[in-house]
This record gives structure tokens, C-alpha cells and sequence, in this order.
């Protein structure tokens, strides 16, 4: 696959339950501008962060196969819920180098916390998994870890509603009690949505709490993965394309909160077309 | 289809996009108690209530072909985000009694309300769809709606929230402001999940308001189409079948709360299965 092209000038493909995994190529834009971007928000069945490890599985499974179509020269697996429950099965998968959000996250969190305990919050299906504490165990294992489920953050991100809205402060009040009084060095956001509301959450854990966007630390490891094969793309700037499974109206429209500028292009793609890819993928 | 077996030994089959549908289901059980009901949860693509009336046209034309299969006398659209958008094309495409829950919902509120106004709570979709209004005007051209969307509502209940939990009432408190103004003689619960709300919400609307859950009016109609066609089932108590296309074992524990008691059996159905279930349709 892809041999007879440049690596460089071939795509970083990047998927997500739905909209959130911008906030990931939002990082990816600041860190490798001359990357063109295939993206794939799997909005018909979003969210992914309530459902069965199976489920998520079987999703991540059809995102990615849809992706490999562009021969992308990587895979990133913009959701977390889906880095929690389906990294093996996606790198058995996938002829190309897979990058999550957990484990650059929680590489780059037990570097920061420098000893202190680490927070980290995420969807239901996310903390179930258990996988950030995996994460941190394998390279520090005497590393305090603290995991708190979060579900309604992100239907009050997708709601639109403000960080100073008395409900989002009384519901992060709520998730957040027990990891303000721990005191962390640093709290994973450990879903795309969450940066969305990090000012608030700043304010709620003090000082002393560094937050961390684990679209900044995939983005690092996509950065070093490029450069270490000379395969950065040495333009200015790329193309950002993106598919969704759901109206590509809305996705445009909502995409720029979380990218933070309006994205170029969104293409419709069917759930049939993205399960099929996943049957060619099977069968070859 | 099915000509040569007694309609009243047939099921009926009630969808819904997760586990909602049950509160619909419940009040069948009461109504109806001898029908052996089917019902499809399609929790993998859970929710209907924030996608484009598009995708939720497909997925509802998907579950009813699944549904099918199975014979029914008739066919429940239980989630009112697929009654919005979606009766007609299932009308289209089911040979049997399609029954909703908006519009029987909307006549029973226009004779409760009796001149006074009414209210309808419910999902983005539902909403957005003015299926409400449409219903209940071609009813009482003169009758006063108010509509509100409460997106955060079906997480909150899903998150296993209890009634008097501060963030339910705050949030609660947000939605209902406008329509506690408008002092409604009626109120719609326009989502299979708010019924699990209803003590909340009497509390914040008062007495003067009536609440109506779509799923009483929904059983009412099909207990009348029954019996009129002499389709009654007889029996004291029929079977309840529940497939999910999400993990069964998270749908039988969580069934609960919405049933007000134990389901009998919960099987799992790939999404692939229901999906070429309505394949099989479009090519008879």
C-alpha cells in the first residue's frame, strides 16, 4: 500500500465518535500545519463513551478501515473511548503506525505530576476500561492515580451552553469534589469535549492542578513519528478534509467551537459505506 | 404475510432508539397485558434525539425491518424523535398498523387542555420538528403550544440520576422557566425517558399542570385497534422479547427502571443484522 507514493505527501488519517476529535486536529494543525488531514466523525452513532467495549470496538474497527482507504502514512484514534477499548484490535488491523490519546497522555501526565497523584476524567466506557491506569502503572508504578466518570459533559458541550453557566459549574462541581481534595498535579481531560471546558475546570481544581489535553500529547507523538521518518510534510500548510456519518451541515456548523475556525470542506459518508469498507477489509 | 396464522397469536413489535421505549412498553403491559410484544433497542446508535432527521429516518426504516420478521399485528414507533420525523416513510414500507407517539399523545392533550394551553418537552429532533405543533393544530387550529427542547434530560436519566438530586432540579429548573410562565393546563413529555422525571417536574410546573406521558396514549391506541378488529389476545399474560444491538447485559440491568420490573429475556442483534434486515426490504 502506498509504495509507489511519497510518504510524506500521503494523509494523517483522524477519527472520532463525532465532532470532539477536532479538538485533536486543532492540535495537529498548530503542530504539523503541512499535513493534509482526512478526518471521519462517526455522528450517526456518536456517542461512543456509553457503550459496550464490543460496540466500541466494532465502531473503530469501521472508522478506521473507511480511512485506510486514503492510505494514510498514520492512523490517529482521536477518541478516547475508542483508544481505551480498541487499540489492539485496531493495530492488528491497520498497516500503518496507529497513534491514541490514552497512552501519549498519560506518558506526558506522569512527566508532569513529577510524583504528585493524576487525575483523569472521561466518559463511563473510558474509566470502565481502566486503560490509563494501565497507561501510568507500566511507567510508573507507584503513581497515585484518581478516575472520575464524567457522562453529562459531553451533552453540555454539544448543547452549547457557556463555561460560566451556573449548571456546567454545578455539574463540574459535582464530577470534580472528590479530585479537588486529592490535589493533583495533573488532570487528564481524557475526552475531546473537555477542553472545551477547561477554564472552568481550571478554576474549579486551583493553582496547583496543571490541566492536560491529551490532543496535545497525540499530536506530539504523530510530530515525532513523522519526523523520525522524514516523513513531515514540508509545505506551509495542508488540506483538512472531513467526513461525517451524520448531516454534513451540522457538522460544519458545530465544527468550529471545537476547532477553533471554520473547517474547509465536510463530506457525507453513509454508515453502510463505512461498515462495508470494514467487510473489504475483512475479507482481503 | 402471515395469512395463515390467528392475528390475535401474533406480537406486537415495538421499537425504540435504546431503552426509553419501555416506559411505551409498560404501559402496554397494563393495557394489553396477553400480547406477546418484540422490542428493539437500538442502543449502539443511541440517541435519535441530536441527529438529522435523515439518519434518523434510515435507522427507524432499519428497526422496523428488523421488527417485521417477526409478523406483528402491529408496530409501535415508541421513540418520539422517529414518530417526528419518520411516519410517514415507515407508513410507506410496514404492511401492518404503524402507531406513533406524537400523534396520539397531541389528541389526548388537546382534550385534556380543554382551551388552555399546552406544553411539549422533548429531544433537539423532536422539536425541531414542529411535529407537535403540525398534530395538534389539525386538531384545534386555535390551541396554543409551547415547545421547549431539553437535550440534557435523556443523559441525566441514563446517568441513573434521582429526582431530587440538585443538578435534576437545576436543570429542570432551566428548561421548564418559559413554560412555568405560560401555565399550561397540559404538559407532554415528549421523550420515553422523561416519565422517570414526572414527580420533578409535577413538583416545578404544579397542579394546575397536567402531565402526559406519550406512551399511555400510544397503548390506548393500540388497545382500541385490537379490539376493534377483534385482535385482542386473550391470554393473561403474553411474552416480552427485547433485542438490543448494544450489549444485552447492560440492557437487561438498566431495563429496570424504565420497565418497573425485570425483563424476561434480552438478546443482542448486530447492527449488520438490522441493517440488512431493511436491505432485504428494499430488494422485495
Amino acid at each position: 500500500m502506498g509504495e509507489e507514493t511519497n510518504p510524506a505527501a500521503r494523509p494523517v488519517a483522524v477519527f472520532d465518535s463525532g465532532l470532539g476529535g477536532l479538538t485533536v486536529v486543532r492540535q495537529l494543525l498548530d503542530r504539523t500545519p503541512g499535513e493534509d488531514i482526512v478526518y471521519l466523525g462517526d455522528s450517526a452513532r456518536v456517542p461512543y463513551g456509553t457503550k459496550s467495549p464490543e460496540t466500541v470496538r466494532r465502531f473503530a474497527l469501521q472508522d478506521a478501515a473507511f480511512l485506510l482507504r486514503f492510505d494514510p502514512k498514520a492512523l490517529v484514534v482521536a477518541c478516547n473511548s475508542a483508544s481505551a477499548v480498541a487499540l489492539e484490535a485496531l493495530r492488528a488491523m491497520a498497516p500503518v503506525e496507529v497513534i491514541d490519546v490514552v497512552a501519549p497522555a498519560a506518558a506526558k501526565a506522569v512527566e508532569m505530576a513529577a510524583g504528585r497523584p493524576i487525575g483523569v476524567i472521561g466518559t463511563e466506557a473510558t474509566i470502565a476500561s481502566g486503560a490509563h491506569r494501565r497507561a501510568i502503572e507500566s511507567l510508573d508504578a507507584a503513581a497515585e492515580l484518581l478516575a472520575a466518570a464524567a457522562p453529562l459533559l459531553v451533552p453540555i458541550v454539544e448543547e452549547g451552553r457557556g463555561q460560566d453557566d451556573p449548571i456546567v459549574l454545578s455539574v463540574l462541581t459535582d464530577y470534580l469534589r472528590g479530585l479537588q481534595r486529592a490535589r493533583p498535579g495533573v488532570l487528564i481531560l481524557g475526552c475531546t469535549h473537555y477542553p472545551l471546558l477547561a477554564r472552568a475546570i481550571a478554576k474549579l481544581m486551583g493553582p496547583e492542578t496543571q490541566l492536560l489535553d491529551p490532543g496535545l500529547a497525540a499530536a506530539e507523538r504523530v510530530e515525532a513519528y513523522l519526523r523520525q521518518n522524514g516523513w513531515l510534510n514540508p509545505r506551509p500548510r495542508g488540506k483538512l478534509r472531513c467526513f461525517s456519518t451524520d448531516n454534513a451541515d451540522r457538522f460544519a456548523r458545530l465544527a468550529r467551537r471545537f476547532l477553533g475556525r471554520a473547517v474547509d470542506q465536510v463530506e457525507w459518508v453513509s454508515v453502510e459505506e463505512v461498515m462495508d469498507a470494514s467487510r473489504g477489509v475483512a475479507n482481503r
